[in-house]
């Protein structure tokens, strides 16, 4: 039996009873101990970013996480965000959170992001740390094959489930969640907007006590006619517009950061693969819009209805991971605009100048 | 059934087979789930702390935590730290992270440790907050009756176990130990150590990577005058001998930081309880000191014998609660000697001037 952590609840399920799913899905396990997960977003940002600068950012990168205690797996994205600035984002996968501390400790990077030449050039840098406890994280993929995201780590297994296809499923499959409702500590307020003075410097904030970090992915590489016309001129505009929704309604709906990704080859053109990377104040503000908001009922009800139509020759993949961060998640910016990732939202430091 | 996390085992337990053991000891459940808890150590320091400053931190702190979203029990203790410096201390007790975020946003805590006052004159303040996973704590207590520590929180009950008297029972008793090693991220070498300019200035540290917190306690109020004398005499020399090693033999032994504090009465005057609150590098370097060195055999094999001597009718009362830390602990020092705590180990920022 692969690893899994699950508690006797005491907070009630939110699957009706008798649910059977419409459609099939899937979730990741491991078949060793996981007790950790960590997804680390790293990133360089330009007003306008050449090639060549965020290739040797990514060439930097590979460099120092090629080493026994790096990385098991990672992907290369590209990101045009709301100020108009291009990223260049390089994340990484650890299922060991003791190897990802002895990386940070080896690897160099950390001087590397330190160093006063960062603070000093057109681009900025920024490194967002996911670090949770595997029953803060949940998963769904809607095939078995298709491996990205933390399932190109290593002894991982895609698995059915029939948690699915119900509002309050994300939440039923992220195992604390049967004995935690995991509130944002701000309640109904919002998280208090700040606009640091973040050009020339070295900051870094604590991210709020549960705000829910997803990053939905969608793969049609190798999709034949009918279903790559059925994304492109249906499903991703759907996406889109839920996203411009979201990007355009962050107070509304507990958005604080939305990032629409395009996953990249090694020459830096888009692969047919995106995924967004979404901050949301809590899960219930999450799953608020997915369950009432037409636009992600658009989103929601098209997969499902080609997931019927297709079944196992479904050849567009869309999947997500989530995650509930605990108090403790440093996220770092150097020379960045301030309306970067988390940058607005929780307490900020600076770097230390004796 | 008390709340516990048991995970299948694949590191081997340090049990010996058949062990049965040679006294009675107990450790802490609760009867509702607690994925996390919280113990928050504030300090307030000075070369010459007179009980009327010291006082007035107390009362602040006591109404700043006197709120619906404030701990479930507190403690005032006093330490005279290795530099010559007087701490008084009130450690607060959370059983849920998200009522301790929600205290921090409400009490307007952060706010007065932030102002400027605070870095101008001859105190300094600190506050460590420990903020770990269930799976990654352990305590056990010498009798079934006192309550002090985390058993003063609500809903916990006092279990009578059998994972005791030998060596690695600690790291038995830690749920996490079964599937991760717990390792120290610097291997065997020491955590570097540093000495940032502390004074008039507001810094942060981030703790390390499974970094091992110890408050180990002694109670010994109300005992009849022979067990009062053996303890005087016998058990509380040995326990000074074996703190004076630890602290004299940092990077030896792995420790860290050491405080010897005496728990105080409301006037201020000292209780008849103490207790050790030490971190470690790793859980590793503690049992290496625990299970070789003759100042810890010496204080083991005293406190058995004399619960084998009293068993049931055994007046002083020895105890530990154990922290082994995520990366992602924040502890904070304010115009603090640069060798307060965790100060010297870890990367180190400080508060933003605008």
């Amino acid at each position: 039996m692969p690893f899994h952590i699950e508690y006797e609840r005491t907070v009630a399920a939110r699957r009706p009873e008798g649910h059977q799913p419409a459609a099939p899905r899937y979730s990741l396990r491991w078949t060793r101990p996981v007790p950790t997960l960590v997804s680390v977003y790293f990133g360089v940002q330009g007003k306008s970013l050449e090639w060549p600068a965020e290739q040797a950012f990514y060439d930097l990168l590979r460099q120092k996480l090629d080493s026994g205690s790096g990385p098991e797996s990672l992907e290369t994205m590209r990101c045009h965000d709301d100020a108009g600035y291009t990223n260049g984002i390089l994340v990484a996968y650890w299922t060991d959170p003791t190897r990802y501390a002895k990386w940070l400790i080896e690897s160099g990077f950390k001087q590397w992001l330190s160093a006063q030449e960062r603070l000093e050039g057109e681009y900025g840098y920024w490194c967002e740390a996911i670090v949770v406890p595997y029953d803060r994280h949940e998963t769904i993929y809607s095939g078995p094959e298709y491996r990205i995201g933390f399932s190109r780590t290593a002894d991982s297994v895609i698995v059915p489930i029939t948690t699915n296809g119900f509002f309050g499923a994300a939440r039923d499959r992220l195992p604390v969640s049967a004995i935690d409702p995991l509130d944002s500590p701000y309640g109904k307020s919002p998280i208090p907007r700040t606009e640091p003075a973040s050009h020339g410097a070295h900051l870094m904030v604590l991210v709020p006590h549960n705000v829910t970090i997803l990053r939905s992915g969608q793969y049609w590489e190798g999709a034949g006619q009918a279903q790559l016309d059925d994304y492109m001129e249906s499903l991703q505009p759907k996406l889109h517009r839920g996203m411009s929704y979201l990007a355009n309604n962050k107070p509304d709906t507990g958005c604080l950061s939305l990032r629409i990704m395009t996953n990249l080859s090694e020459d830096g053109t888009a692969r047919a693969e995106t995924s967004v990377l979404g901050a949301f104040v809590s899960l219930q503000k999450l799953e608020e819009w997915a369950a009432t908001h037409e636009t992600h009922l658009d989103i929601y009800r098209h997969a499902i209805a080609m997931n019927r139509l297709y079944k196992e020759k479904r050849e567009v993949v869309t999947w997500h991971e989530l995650f509930v961060l605990m108090q403790g998640n440093c996220f770092e910016y150097v020379n960045c605009h301030p309306a970067t990732g988390m940058l607005p939202y929780g307490e900020v430091w600076q770097s230390r100048k004796e």
